[in-house]
């Protein structure tokens, strides 16, 4: 198998005000299919072209932002792998088994303030794309009509040791780097562990544990302006876009839940391979890495995280 | 590096009756960067997205069809390891040092009576994407605007062990299959060395070293009708499309090059993983699988092969 | 007013034979509104971007094909000056009164053995566009998202004759015409009472009163795809398509309604004005002119009318 | 006929400062066709699918702005009745002979402070669209690839009686309005003389003869995102979008050029009927109507004009 280790990030758990009117907005609206409700305080969704059990869990809580990010591996031995790599970072490690349909997930808190995690053992859905004699898709998709949760920007401190642990621990590429004026380090770096231009994405920032923006993909430039169509019509309140970045190419928009938390729908992107140069942005052309068109960021973006 | 091993289908020499007139058609229709002559009767040319020093040989000779196909490697430890594979088949080997840009490639003539391809080292391009505060973009794209050369479809006897070859000893995954109809075996396999739906597929036919088509890919369905009125413009031959196919779900021309070799403009598809099912499709049901709209296959869509 | 007299094809009417089962396909899989029953065996639909009362009517009957097709006029003015006019061709002219929310109905039995009829005054439907700080659309499109009911291609004799009356009566202008082999005639014409590139079209046909097809509008190339999608999933058997009209330039799939109607998604083609040249095709390009992309028409295109 | 009088915005004089660039600008960017030189300061253009002489002339000035704006009607009965119908309003006329190609242009100077001709007569250009089993295009479009001259968005003071003399004197209807805050006038007025939801639009603005911006068609959201990454590419300033205007519905960006004239690519809109209702907005949802996703105006959209 030429794709190995790590091969996407597959969960999320999101903190929202309010569960039911959050998981209305991300089934009718984001366009994800409801899997169900995981104790009393959170619910289970996931995209319509997913195979797994879910990837996407709402918890209820008092404020917004993000419990954690995981990854899925091939397998096993990917995982045992990940964890005796750790140990050279010594990142405080546990265990979650709470997750239906997931085998045991081995979480790790970064230097960042994040939890990100791994499992390799994940049921199919009840839910998930044709298999025998398939039809591109079998229930027609609705809302914003998301395929998949894609990828996390993630904020917080020490920046650098984290990129160190998603590359040395986590066997990831770094694609993409916006440095500092002083070019000795970076504000923000993308890694992928696959052919994405990113699967996450982490951003030097003074808070910990923050979440800057977490994404669901989308087929393409004319979904992008459908999902537009449908914030504008839900009066969605809507940070910037539809637009490009210039940092993966990828076609977007950014808006906020109900609850604050920024998320994006994203289309497009170069196909990455590890065998292509890196890129690289300097401090002076951020606005154009994040804005290609405007080339200019706006406060909020660089402001509001959850 | 979660991608390792066998990273893309990256070369491919296809012979043709006119050089000249076929630089022309690659360059002006389809859209490919001149790289420049190769002796006297060869041209290499590359995609305006491709990183590599070149993508595509065409060769001046007195039949249509197919030199070779070649897979770039991320390095040479994985072109020992194919090799070292190989000796389980006993394919023929051989060595050629003639493409400019290009280290050793490794041929293997398998037995279907394809010649296929290993290497890991080439020289950048010299038109290749920016990495440096890069725009989507240099020199606006032409023509059908093609990216990159995609994948092959090559026909010929011996079609499971060629399978097996590509996945025991290229590591490939095998991501859709179309059935016999008594099931004992597939008159066409489809194979992945990254994410995407197939890098080559395998036709069962009597013939040996036929090429059925080789593909470039553009960025959406709205390219594929922006190709359709170049190629309704230029008067050049469609054999079928615009349409999706069922296998991969890509978006589809099929339409025939100067010489009479098949092309393909191909653009979407969905991200494979290698923990995803296989596809499988049922003999009666081979129409849908390629033609996904009409359901039925054309005459010539079987017959005509280079 | 710049834009008078006749203003659109607005109303026709289906027969079809199982009454339940086509509104069933066109709300669900054309995306219609239903706007409700006409009497025991008819049912009244429309676009979900129309604001006329109804643009379709289904007639349960025991073979498909039309009833009539009907012209929106700016005003009464104009319907007088059609009764004036039609008096030079003699063709016989009836009320019709039974459409719920229209006035009274001019209809005239045409040469060609089909009845077009005239009308002026309709109410606004209860679904309709929003005017007040307008959305783009109030409720979200579904199925194949058609807009609007477009045009028709009436098939039938004295196709001469019944072009001259859409010219001197109804005031519409010829847009496109495909000549004859001997160019005296012509196999096909294209007429508009607007700035579409037709509202109408006469084949010239043996048989009387045939439909060849009739369209909807759809919004663009990606929307024909989205169609296509829908049509594969539920299949809907495709006669052509998707693919691009010379004539007009439309981009287009014809496919068959349950009860073997002839029907058309349409999208884009240019913006006609009265002082744009008259557009010509010879004979022998008459593939080329309805089949843009593969130039040749199927048998089926030029034998199944209803 | 029944598109008669008035049938669309056909002409625009700019001013710009350096017209050699310019004319590379509105060439190579916007897409436009060279025309040729007229006189010593102007330039001509059109785009690719317009049928007549040149719809663009670029004069080198001091300032940038615009010159004048002129309609095309059907016939020169429609110019006499415009002349006859301006009696009332007593807006000096003079008469233009000096663009080639062209009959003589009637002038009126309106009273927001512009120039507003009227024609009939005018030669058809020499690349214009075939007309003779034509392609959809002859030459490959290039650049943003604009169709055509669409629409201006013409600012001054006295726009209340300016709106009446389109609507009176060239026959044009009211399509969308915004009103003042306290309902007694408009802010701005959307006209149209045929199926377009605008040919012109006045905005009340105490500056006489101001140009807010006018507007090339393109083809789709497609060439909308296609445009920005020209947009993007070349350093263009751009002004908002890619956005969609909830007046017209019409998909849009607004970018400068180099003289600092806004421009604005345009594409979409719905289909415009003289029986449909007035679309109104109200003042505290012009941020809506002009800004359809972020509902926002920015402060330079307002202020900026030239």
């Amino acid at each position: 198998m030429a794709l190995k280790g790590i091969l996407r990030s597959g969960l999320i758990q999101l903190r929202v005000l309010d569960l039911e009117e959050s998981v209305d907005f991300y089934h009718d609206r984001i366009g994800l299919t409801k899997v169900g409700k995981l104790g009393n305080d959170r619910f289970m969704l996931k995209g319509y072209d997913e195979f797994d059990h879910h990837s996407v869990v709402l918890r209820e809580a008092d404020s917004p932002g993000i419990d954690f990010m995981c990854f899925k591996a091939l397998d096993e031995e990917t995982v045992k792998d990940v964890i005796a790599k750790n140990e050279k970072f010594g990142y405080e490690r546990y265990e979650v088994t709470d997750q239906p349909g997931f085998g045991t997930i081995q979480m790790f808190k970064i230097a960042n303030g994040h939890t990100i995690g791994v499992y390799s053992e994940v049921e199919l859905a009840e839910q998930k794309p044709m298999t025998c004699n398939p039809k591109i898709w079998d229930k027609e998709p609705h809302g914003m009509e998301a395929n998949l949760f894609d990828h996390a920007l993630l904020a917080g401190p020490n920046q650098g040791e984290c990129v160190n642990w998603f590359v040395e621990v986590m066997g990831m590429a770094i694609t993409e780097v916006l440095y500092t004026e002083d070019k000795n380090g970076y504000i923000c770096t993308w890694l992928s562990s696959n052919t994405r231009g990113h699967d996450v994405a982490l951003l030097n920032f003074p808070d910990a544990g923050k979440l800057h923006h977490f994404s669901f993909q989308l087929s393409g430039w004319n979904d992008i302006g459908r999902a537009a169509d449908i914030m504008a019509r839900y009066n969605i309140k809507i940070d910037a876009g539809p637009m490009r970045h210039g940092v993966t190419r990828g076609q977007t928009i950014y808006f906020f839940d109900p609850s604050g938390n920024r998320v994006e729908t994203y289309a497009g992107g170069y196909e990455y391979f590890p065998d292509a140069p890196l890129r690289e942005w300097s401090a002076d052309r951020a606005g154009e890495g994040i804005f290609y068109y405007t080339k200019e960021l706006n406060e909020r973006f660089l402001t509001v995280l959850t």
